[in-house]
């Protein structure tokens, strides 16, 4: 995180805090199957690449398509899902994007049961700013017990 | 959090700060029994309002003693629990109270057990400003599992 | 967290935010069995002082090959762990130090299996700054279930 240290550049600490307001907000667009806004916090070709799915998802009408069928299957089966992102490692790049490291967590609950840890990934973000906002334009994201450890 | 960028207002890594070590000691102080110092990040009327109980509990003295008894009988089963908070989005009222949305999950485990998922729930908080420290005005709490999935 | 207000201290949401920032890394490099690495976010005499061993591991070399054993005996088995920090309280102690209490969660997936809850702790380090970079001095974990619930 060098060229934060700029003038021009924000604190590390605004950063920081701006990048988990983004994602506590983006999870929770998830969750709520609110798939045109969640697709709004990628940049308009953004990439969800899964590690563990055949090919990645590209554009804000292919994620908010691929949310919104994912979150009508679970309403469908009664599960609220909840995303959590933690252990998040923030990296200034010298073009201005920030690239995250970070862990993922899937708790599911179905109604009536118990939650469940449904997921452990890591997920892989280059965030940028687009009209004073952040957005993902590519995410990749790896699931624990999928592959090799490593 | 617009008013927040008055000269006059604390900024936004500095508030989002404040309100990540205000959950970090108010959710260690529940799980440790320690109720009426918990009571105490409440303000005097507090309101915690879990929607799959009948009426919420009001006020230091019942928040107390709500927390003291739930404590007894978790000491009596051998049960340790952990609250923790997660994608905290903090937004900034025109009043100067503070609305955070954020998700909650209690761990607990039982004298030589596992560690259990007991609860994934959804917080939403009016943190207020007395005496320069934050306080809990009002607590709505809905528990994943229980109604409609949304 | 009252010598932080002096001009020469930086504020409090820079040192929280190098915090978080440091648990993020920290954890990343342990749990991808980067076991040198890790073992330099600790002093050169740094303690892990874990409960429920018979005694602390002290100093780079032995913490690092602590790890590299642990994460060998996981990579055999096929398992990842994730560790996760949370409910970080993070406390300025007058010599500069810093006191942090927080919850830790481990997360273990198998191969071709669920994720499961492995560990849940409480995480107790102090902190202090060496060539400008934080480091882990002294590490004290109880873990959840062992002891009587307090």
């Amino acid at each position: 995180m060098t060229d934060t240290t700029l003038d021009a550049a924000p604190a590390q600490e605004a950063l920081y805090t701006e990048v988990q307001q983004f994602y506590a907000r983006h999870m929770q667009l998830l969750d709520s199957g609110r798939a045109e806004e969640w697709a709004q916090t990628f940049t308009e070709d953004g990439e969800f690449a899964p590690e563990h799915r055949p090919e990645p998802v590209v554009g804000r009408t292919a994620l908010a398509r691929a949310v919104r069928s994912a979150h009508e299957a679970l309403v469908a089966a009664g599960e609220v899902r909840r995303h959590w992102h933690g252990m998040v490692a923030v990296d200034s790049a010298a073009d201005g994007s920030l690239h995250v490291r970070c862990y993922a967590l899937i708790i599911g609950t179905v109604l009536g049961g118990d939650p469940q840890v449904r997921m452990s990934c890591v997920c892989e973000d280059v965030l940028v700013r687009e009209d004073g906002e952040l957005k993902v334009s590519r995410r990749r994201v790896t699931k624990d017990g999928v592959g090799a450890p490593g």
